[in-house]
């Protein structure tokens, strides 16, 4: 029986910076040897792997579309190379694969057929962003977007920000970058004062631009975070709340 | 009035990995040009700058201390050098800080006074651990470490469990390295045979080891997780509220 090859999971950039900003030198070398990519968008796969210098030629390499258009049934097909002993790279559009993109079902499909998964470092804009907010990292929650309809978006809004003050977590979502500027002011409106509200966008790039303040002063500052990929972090915490959740994390 | 100095928010290796295997060279240069940390651990700290090559004395570079005993009305203090302009770094034992670590109190500090915020990449063991297990990184919830005694160890267990089932939500949690085996068994025991767990170990380093299996299929297996740092992940997801979810996500 042949050995099965591996599945590294292989963050990129996050906007067009040079690779060395956010993409570890041991990453880059797994990628210039690999000739088998699933991939979730053609166009920042082919550049992303045209920049690490591959030991490959470039029609050598073969590319697979994974993305949310993908027929689930399909899925074990993409993993037959590796039951034959090839290794694979699985890309996301940007940052790390598998987190808030569909990879995910593709991991899964390997560790069904006892495929090796390695996942390699690189750029995560909620964890970057998370950090960078101030807020609570020993509990926290990522949502992916709310939901769109107005009124199920302030009830959302308004549930996560309770959630926030009962158990000391930070919640985390995301919302599609021309709709930014709206969440902002939704939550200027529908949050109390003192609820503190990160903002994260372009993180990883030149122009990030990461802004923690409570509410009450977000309804007086300049802000345009218009089609700006960002990340939304809310934080409510009652004090007593989180102090006694601290003690708990000190072990 | 002076420009303030930035505090930048630096990774570190998991584990006695080569830096190049998951810090990106611009995280090694911005250290390299730093002499001046606020540290979790003095002893990796001056091992990982070392490490870097740094372009300082190493007697010229000051090291200060916040771990979990430090005194939070002293915060302050550690950041009166940004005032003055001066550019700091901060370090977690190992991987990100302020993700699972106390760092996120000196953030929230520097927000407070206007101090730039910068997050660098690097390695973060419970993104790798969740890419790494194939459940729903679209929405998930990270609870730091379950409470000890047995009986709302257990009871925790099983309310995360309902949780991921009803919300297809991925649930991660860490555990005491010498705890590591009593919770799998804790989790064989409890949980639901369909029920499906990642134990993400040694993460980023040679010994990595990640596995994905239902519980049913742990309670055959040979383990052995003693004294390595882990991530836990359960994913229970009912198929029909996931893929409902997953639509959600499609925009």
């Amino acid at each position: 029986m042949k050995n099965k090859g591996t599945l590294y999971l292989i963050p990129t950039p996050i906007g067009d910076t040079a690779l060395e900003q956010t993409i570890p030198v041991q990453t880059i070398e797994v990628v210039r040897k690999l000739d088998y990519f699933i991939v979730e968008n053609l166009r920042t796969a082919r550049r992303f792997i045209s920049k690490t210098g591959t030991s490959k030629e470039i029609d050598e390499i073969e590319f697979i579309v994974h993305d949310k258009h993908f027929d689930s049934r399909e899925t074990g097909a993409l993993l037959h190379p590796l039951l034959e002993g090839k290794d694979a790279g699985l890309l996301s559009e940007a940052g790390t694969p598998c987190i808030a993109d569909p990879g995910g079902a593709v991991v899964a499909q390997a560790h069904e057929w006892g495929i090796k998964v390695v996942p390699l470092s690189g750029p995560n804009a909620i964890i970057l962003a998370l950090m960078a907010s101030g807020f609570n990292g020993q509990a926290f929650r990522f949502h992916g977007y709310l939901p769109i309809p107005e009124n199920e978006a302030v009830q959302s809004l308004k549930s996560l920000e309770q959630q926030s003050f009962n158990t000391g977590e930070t919640q985390i979502f995301i919302e599609t970058p021309f709709r930014n500027n709206a969440m902002i002011e939704r939550i200027i409106k529908h949050c109390k004062a003192d609820t503190l509200l990160c903002v994260a966008a372009a993180i990883s790039t030149s122009n990030e631009k990461i802004i923690t303040l409570p509410v009450v002063a977000w309804q007086t500052k300049q802000f345009n975070f218009h089609k700006v990929p960002a990340v939304f972090l809310i934080w409510s915490a009652n004090k007593n709340v989180f102090q006694k959740k601290r003690k708990k994390y000190k072990r």
